[in-house]
């Protein structure tokens, strides 16, 4: 059953988080004005799933019914998938032109997939029996389901178990028959207020000490002692102002919330890991190159949002066809195309887990995430470089709307002739709201610390590197080792193959 | 007299500038918590003056009554005082986190004072000795004056004359035998409701039909027919708010307005020019060459604030000795220094001017600035790097503030045990402020497109160079024309020295 | 049937062509010591296609004769097979550490063969079929061919037609009822020396007047009226030099010649385009893209190289360890693979023509070679920072191989204690033969100036991309036009899908 | 007395170093044209002391002797003079267009000045009196100092008395009343063979175990027991080919040896440090100090001649109006000025040491350097753009001189048709000549290394900045410690006063 946006945003009524904004519990969510624009950003993950153009994109086969699913629910059966995947992430930033925050939830339904099959291979455990019942549930009721990876983590010199404050991580702190209670709190949960349920991860590797923080497991969002305190953003009160410009992106949101997980009860049938510290490593490595290159395909589309806004002021302000203009748009395509051309890139070279489900090329997910906390800043300066001062100015909407001050403003603010004031007004609105308002953390901070921080994308990019077979073509090269015969078929100095190349996964399809 | 920042404050009073915020005319603005931080941080510029310390820095006594002078209304008499004046500059910028507004007017005084001198001499009239008079006043009455010369422009690919609207760049309308009447808007003018008086001043090369646009002039702030329509800024309702953090930085702040002149009078004892189109680009290029310069200290400073801001949260999350937060840290030094390097490069290698005033080194001001719209864009991204998620997730000072609510975020929000989580939530909040909030627009587009955006100093920066110098001396290396022999002393190929080198003004106090 | 490496070699023995090299015409270009080098090179692009580990990349059924072919003259039947041929590129630049040359022939070659096929659907010409014809004996003959687009150009501000002299770009001086006569010069000519044959191509988009200029036809390279001068290259004297130290890399090198056409006399079965202007632009931007795309193989595979020598030096200096050397490292893999990452997507992403032959994504491939004239400035400067000032102050083998001073340098030039002084002197000389030295000018001029300079991409990438759906994006957002109703199925805001998404030739192969 | 440099030349006939090259003994340096051009440029540096328009920058009233002496040889007495000289090696580095070798030696004069000063305050020593004596015949005589510093180091990873062979740093061997006897060699010294004497210094901080290796000494450089092995360059022996074309840059050259010291004697008067390790920082730094410093000149000065030559290259190739090529020219101009802007800031922000002799500002000059190692990588990336794909591919100038193959050249290389072909061929050469030949690891190896690499600068800028005043900075306007009350005269928050400004020496002069 695949919800309509209707459906999915009814479905949200029947749901009650204690959710806390401004110090009070949010009683309607859906009627809230600050929450509500990140409900529609949600709502278009199920909106594509019925248009018939998008419908390609949006649904597959599920592995484990065989029923159309939404493909943020469903499993990757093929690189292919992964690729349609970044292309659907790609046009719902630019219809959003924010964070839709429903990838975070599909980047963790895949990493426990293949991750469980594989704790039970080596532990003669039951969590991917378990975790495939869970997930039909999921697919069968299309719910949305927030990925809960990062905790708050205290000291970051400390491992979970030194912190002077034993929740700093959430960890197991009673087991019976039944099930699980776990403590602790997850930072900076991107939609959980929007879903139905959290999947909890770990968020690191863990030693010997750690072993109550190997947990992952899935809850409701309005279970019994889960509290949600709302961030802030940027400018949000602007959404409580009347009138739509000075928002920028009126319709649409991104969301965050600091997750609190006080004594919550886990029934044994929704624990996917409990104490096996020696797999956290490859379910948080899994999960972070999955979601390392979403990002490939939502800040390149975000970037085409802002491309189109810069443009069309240039338009607006009679300079689109100066050189320096040109070159500095080229330069933001040329940016924003990289990052999706690595996105692509990961997700086609894609290989095989022995759960049968794809993962992407880590190598190159961490590479496409590794520019994604580089180039938005760069777009976004250009951006600013481009707009003009006016970027940084404007008067309120309350002026522009004031009979004496708005005819002055309508006169002064004009650009070329032929366009009307409020449209510079709008567009000028939208690239303020990109780089500096309510939609520029999910931009700029969210492209450099979600999916984990340039840091970590630099030690794996390090780690998944064959550094012998480098040196060694160098040394051949240099003739220190032997060197290549490029006559005699049966030399090849010291080169040997990468072996990624033929590896039994690629190419996918033969 | 130099005027205590109570006395500022004060003398504020007595104007009744149109200033309109949010539709509304602003009855007072010194209680007014939007506009109360921008006049703080202009209160600065007034208590520099008496504190043994700063008093150095930040007074001289008056080229013209020999009376001691706060520096922001004083004529640059040597280089050392321009170097004096980006250093004060780096202090006020380290003690306001945020653009304190008075050097606008203080590069326009500078600029007006050695422009009018020299159409004086070329036109034989008498702008030079009523400055000085209005100047004199400016002094002995210790008055805070704003820059105005940014026009709004219209369509930017047109000259003044052809716009669609003749008001698009401010132009006299009608000439009297007391005085002009002008008319038009000036745009994103800094600090103009903090001051007594606005200097006017045309914003570009003029041709034979743009004479009416060639106009500069002294007008009170609240003269009759001027409205300031009050600019928004990111965060701008947070300083309503309870409490006293989601602000970030709550003592100071920025400020700009759009400004119109409405059939505004100007006697002519307030005139300094009045259709001298050949003058326009002197006083427009060295206007903006001593504001170039100016970024050089307060864009430092403010870095500097941002640095100790991240320094303190990577001690606050435990990372402060990780090599890669260090040498973060460490580029985030050499990016503010080399900012300040040039501005005091600029400043040190000053020449004189026919009026006796000094200027800036062109070359070197404008190197300056557009390494100042690239810098602070690399600052602030890797302020954002070190800082982590929390940067655009904190909850609400309500939230902290909430008896349960609060404590569960000072559990889980703390970062090393031994610094209470309110310190933490602080400083993350001060690197909002400078990265998205209240003063981003201050380090950012300010830095961007104060004192002429990017393209402006790409041009100048290729006008001020000896190119001829350089190719003779790639062609003499090259041997296409003679070679210099270096054992011949008559000999030097093609070098020549550069016309700098052997200016009169150099070195100064010889 | 596929030649050997050997049987290649030999097979240049049959031609004759005029090769100049320092004033003299080269007797044997094989035992020359500055020539053989790039033999060597190119030779392994017929080794790779008898080793049972590369056939599988390197070797495909012809379209044409459905014999064996070398992916080297084979036409592009899916996105797959650009897919194997970047990543055999890469295998090839990491095996040589230097351009191995036969990609220009190759792109050649299928820009053409699309092309014409083009060129009769509209005009009613035979040349496709000509191509044909030619093109399998080359397959047949398993022949070298060398691709000779870029002309010598003169004025760059002129066309062909408007120059001062006529032959600076090539053109038909005559036409009979046997074939044409063409005159002129290609500049940088990759490989001609070691090729039998070259295809020429004209180099711009041409006008009404240029109808001569649009011309391309494939000439052996030993035709009468074919003279080559062979390119200086850095260093390249050091091959004549006793020892093989100094060189760098001493079995591979590059090769260009400017390649004059004096009067040359070309049947029509191999002339393929006679004065078509209509069809330079597509001829031009299919050829450009190919090979804009192979640099995200090779350049990605020499990068490799470098890494591994730049790790090998560090650990020979003990410094592998320190965090900034780490840094460096993985940045450069980061560079490295980001390259080789957009490569991969534009193959992935190709598009079948009109001729049934497949055509990489154009945008991808511009983006992929703008980054090519970037990151290999970086990453030989990173490997400059890494090596440390040995880098170019190592003394000659020559030194090193004296009894005396040879023990001095022995003891003095050693790193750490475990490796021998030769193996530390040798990695050095071949990262100074990659920045500075002999293969240097391949991997930094050829990465900015191969394919294209980087204006020219800049200008691919601001065409190609779909500027009004951006916009719309940015309007709808902005609410200018409707706003997207993220609960109603039938509204879209302004969205559409971009054009590729839906293409019929996507995905391939289903 | 001040030598002509004809002097000079002649009085390195007096010398004989042993100098070997190729491996072989170089018996008259002066003729060989390898070693020649690196003569001529270090004779600039005499030639300058006699020119009118020079002297001023390039002579002073010696401190210790009242008599004029070279500037290169003389100590600072004001930053007016660290300003003229960065001035100065500008102009030279204009002139030569290359390293001219002697701002080592002047450097280590000024640092072995003011730290044998403060050796002997605290150790009750005697070197400074006995420096002074060896300064003065050095002024008298106006001979040229090698600066010798680097030593050949080993394993980066462990100190000078770990090393698995003790002579990896120079090291006192034998202590008499006589002298000492000292062993090792330094790396990369430049301009040795072109000097009469060295000034050894030691490399790093020492520890207690290092003892023998804190060693200064002032060594003839034909001494009994020097051993010099000159360094190979990029294109070395293009030198000994005929023409003078292809060298790119004819006249000038430079120079580095490794610089062996084979048990060699040193009476007392000579030896200015002897076993004192806790001065052996203190000299690094001074002398890192003054020499990171120098770079903003010289490396400034050859910035203006590579900009000369693509200027003018772009022009013989009739494209110097375009716009991307004016934006490139522009870019370039930015960054050598930027590059000078930081060395004239550290030189004019110079400070009193407790000799009397003065220190340019630590941090700029550091601040100088980083930028140094990152500037003439984009020059001369960007220089390779603008040049155009011939930069690497021109034929030798043999073929140029061929009576046939020199017309094809002549007409097939022509740019505009105003231009002759030989212009445009040795321009080209040139800028080949700086990007890859003889003068590239001048420009960019040299630039990253010379004066410390990167991570030196790093971490001494990471040192020198008070980051106690920052946090302080950022604490108070975050609220965390005292805000600044802004009308309260007595209250600055927690702000104070970097001590630098208030320090003795500043403002100087005054």
């Amino acid at each position: 059953m695949l919800m309509t946006p209707k459906e999915y945003v009814d479905s949200l009524r029947q749901l009650r988080p204690n959710v806390y904004l401004f110090g009070e519990l949010v009683q309607n969510r859906l009627d809230n004005r600050m929450i509500r624009p990140s409900i529609n950003a949600m709502a278009l993950t199920y909106k594509v799933a019925h248009e018939p153009e998008s419908e390609d994109l949006a649904t597959t086969r599920s592995l484990l019914t065989a029923e159309k699913v939404n493909k943020f629910n469903a499993l990757y059966e093929s690189p292919e998938q992964m690729v349609r995947m970044v292309k659907l992430q790609r046009e719902l930033g630019q219809r959003a032109g924010v964070c839709f925050q429903r990838c975070v939830g599909m980047d963790g339904i895949n990493a426990v997939f293949s991750t469980t099959y594989e704790i039970d291979q080596k532990h003669g455990t039951e969590y991917h029996q378990r975790y495939k019942e869970w997930l039909k549930r999921v697919q069968e009721n299309d719910i949305c389901v927030a990925g809960a990876m990062t905790d708050v983590k205290g000291n970051r010199g400390l491992a979970p178990s030194q912190q002077a404050d034993p929740d700093l991580f959430v960890h197991i702190v009673e087991r019976s028959k039944d099930g699980i209670v776990i403590r602790g709190a997850k930072a900076n949960i991107t939609g959980i207020a929007n879903s139905h349920e959290m999947l909890i991860m770990p968020t690191l590797r863990m030693r010997e000490n750690d072993r109550d923080y190997a947990v992952s497991c899935a809850v409701p969002t309005d279970a019994e002692g889960v509290t949600l305190i709302y961030s802030r953003q940027s400018c949000d009160t602007r959404k409580f102002e009347d009138g739509d410009i000075d928002v920028g992106n009126y319709n649409f949101g991104g969301q965050e919330a600091l997750t609190i997980l006080d004594n919550v009860f886990v029934p044994w049938d929704r624990v996917f890991m409990c104490g096996e510290i020696d797999f956290c490593t490859m379910l948080v490595e899994r999960f972070a190159a999955y979601h390392r290159q979403s990002y490939g395909g939502c800040k390149a589309g975000i970037a085409d949002v802002l491309i189109g806004a810069v443009a069309s002021i240039a338009d607006y302000n009679g300079v689109r066809q100066a050189a320096h203009i040109r070159d500095k748009i080229a330069e933001m395509i040329h940016l924003a195309e990289t990052l999706h051309g690595c996105g692509l890139a990961s997700a086609y070279e894609g290989w095989k887990t022995q759960s049968g489900v794809f993962q992407c090329d880590t190598l190159l997910a961490n590479v496409c995430k590794l520019n994604v906390t580089r180039f938005p800043y760069e777009l976004t300066r250009l951006a600013e470089d481009i707009t003009g001062g006016m970027l940084v100015t404007t008067p309120s909407e309350k002026d522009f709307r004031h009979p004496v001050l708005g005819a002055l403003i309508d006169k002064y603010l004009k650009g070329i002739a032929e366009v009307p004031t409020e449209v510079r007004y709008r567009m000028v609105s939208l690239i303020h709201c990109m780089c500096f308002g309510l939609t520029a953390p999910s931009y700029r901070a969210e492209s450099m610390h979600g999916a984990g921080s340039p840091q970590a994308q630099k030690i794996m990019i390090e780690r998944e590197v064959d550094m012998k077979l480098r040196q060694g073509l160098a040394r051949s090269i240099a003739g220190i080792d032997q060197r290549e015969d490029p006559l005699e078929m049966s030399s090849k100095g010291n080169w040997r193959r990468p072996t990624n190349w033929d590896s039994a996964t690629w190419p996918r399809g033969k």
